[in-house]
């Protein structure tokens, strides 16, 4: 018998809470995905401010529903910042979300990164590669974008519940760790997105910031991360065929994540239980 | 008998000059609204160049026609570009514009928007909290982006005309305070924008930037602050039953600036006196 | 008799190369150009990081297969980034190239420029104004984005060769100056582009970045350049008709630049030698 885990209604009930309270999240992120990314949190239901220089990155984190770090182009300023921002998010007793980018290959802030989790991440979301770095096991040498490589990297997020409440390594096939409501260490899968969504910037950055968003009013931290990448990934679905092309595709996705109602995610998201899970 | 205001034959005359001049802006913004500014200057008729840095700064805005600072995401650096540049700018008797994003709520950039009222900008525009803060007034408590909220700025506006010539609170009816032609302080109004508006990013940030474009341009600084809304409006007004929601919303809208001509103007503006300006 | 040049059936091939091995850009662009710049590379068929902070520029820059350095907004923390990965993938054999934007005007940036120039930028690309400053020759007092400006900056471009291997000035008509495969000294035109791209920001930006893809998988640089260049061109020809203005233009223009095939450039792609490089 396999234990219980968030499913579509769930995930459906989530977003209904994120419409009724418009989640004001706080993101720290790179200059790539600044934009997108907030767009990304409009479109789905809640709100952003790109608070990150150190001298308020701190206070705004007490105010914030949620807080999102991303480490894709830090600076000095911005370094500091992460760390005032995390810590008083913890303090606060808010949600906030590490996306480790480029971890792993990056020492610099591989190291931010370790720093980072000494502050309890509520959540972690990343592609396998970085999931697996920042857990300090072995790299793969492969290509980290496969859904295989995605199954592959759940040891390393198992080892990240000590650091974490729930991490996903998202990709064709998101796979998420975390704890059900009875308490057991789970692996969800979420299928879906789109072939375009690898080919468009910034969708990986955006799919973490929606995840604080998530955390914000989701009942648990495995219950928001489920409901988020469901959210981004029947919104995916609707898009492609709308699309022409990368181009066209943003857009249209986000037109649809604002146009996908819970009705839409009881009835369209696929989530079920990864074999490693069931271990 | 009321005072004589832009109407919307000044704003369709100054549109006429924005095409014919295409003014150089400076913009000194975020990390989040830079592209889209950008296009949406270009879109309607201006240049654009971010010049940020405190080495280059203050000499560039003796050069630009007109000049942006826009608080969104500041860092040390370009805290100390935003002095030079609104230095220069007053020297060189450019016109400048002050866009107090997150004033309020977040003491450092308070105290920078506070020192920046030092260097007289010739227009303000941010958001009714926004604009109610900068002017030392007390904040009201309660959400800021109704219409009513906008026309309760209006005192504070006013107030802060001792510090500038022309204060817009941007929000579904735009109310913009200055002084006529014959010198008297009144508050205009421009109606329509989209329901859309709100749920794209950068969209304010962007009308600030056409703001200073205007102000390069125009007679007057509340003609050009009357006609930057007015264009942004109408261009509003036509995108939005092209979109199918907020992402499809943006390329639409850009195309719409673009194709927006004076005669559209003249018969689409809607502008007219707010009641608090004829106390 | 004119020697030979790199024509449509090379930039066919070199299309092909690249989407067969989809390079890696390391690129350290302006706050405008990031998000554009790599959706440009992800559509076209290449990737992108961009890594612009000191502690890791040099490192990765003997990872990437090629290096973009773009001077549109720099600060401290990037400028002394851009000197550490430019000598890093000088000594890795690794290509660069180098933006100088803004060049001439703004005598920061010109120093900047003066010193990576020492480091052999693989290709240099601007605009007629930028090359023109680039080289220290007298600019001229006029408008940088005509036909005729290009080619009047061929000789400008021609005392670059002294520090890079290829010269670009794009506009209407692309100039592009360097050495062919026998030796010569030559200058290519690459004709189409769209009246729209100048209407969009960061396309010219975003060109810079496909010119690094392209020398990363080219037999040449004279024929990265002359390939990128007549990729853009015949994606921007292809997403006019499809476009109702400047917005909807960077979605097709997106969409055209993924489905563009060898075959498309070898049957639309019009390159030829300019006059200039006859003399």
């Amino acid at each position: 018998m396999t234990h219980p885990f968030p499913d579509a209604t769930a995930a459906a009930d989530t977003l209904a809470l994120l419409r009724e309270r418009t989640p004001l999240v706080q993101s720290l992120t790179n200059l790539v995905s600044a934009n997108l990314l907030t767009n990304v949190l409009l479109a789905a239901g809640a709100t952003n401010a790109v608070i990150d220089n150190p001298h308020e990155a701190g206070g705004f984190a007490r105010v914030a529903d949620a807080v999102l770090i991303n480490l894709g182009t830090p600076h000095d300023e911005q370094a500091a910042a992460f760390t005032a921002a995390a810590e008083s998010a913890r303090a606060a007793g808010h949600p906030w979300v590490l996306d480790p980018v480029g971890v792993g290959g990056l020492p610099w802030r591989t190291d931010l990164a370790g720093g980072l989790l000494a502050h309890h991440p509520t959540a972690i979301r990343g592609n396998a590669s970085e999931i697996t770095a920042l857990a300090g096991t072995a790299a793969s040498g492969r290509g980290v974008d496969s859904a295989s490589d995605a199954a592959e990297s759940v040891p390393a997020a198992r080892a990240l519940l000590a650091s974490t409440d729930v991490v996903s390594a998202s990709g064709p096939v998101d796979h998420i760790t975390g704890r059900t409501a009875t308490g057991e260490i789970t692996t969800v899968r979420v299928h879906g997105d789109s072939a375009l969504l690898p080919k468009v910037t910034a969708t990986g950055c955006s799919l973490g910031a929606l995840s604080a968003a998530y955390l914000a009013v989701a009942p648990d931290p495995l219950t928001a991360l489920v409901a988020a990448h469901a959210h981004f990934a029947v919104a995916a679905e609707r898009a492609e065929p709308r699309s022409g092309g990368p181009g066209t595709f943003v857009p249209a996705f986000l037109d649809a994540l604002a146009a996908v109602e819970p009705a839409d995610l009881r009835a369209g998201a696929r989530i079920d239980l990864a074999p490693t899970g069931r271990r």
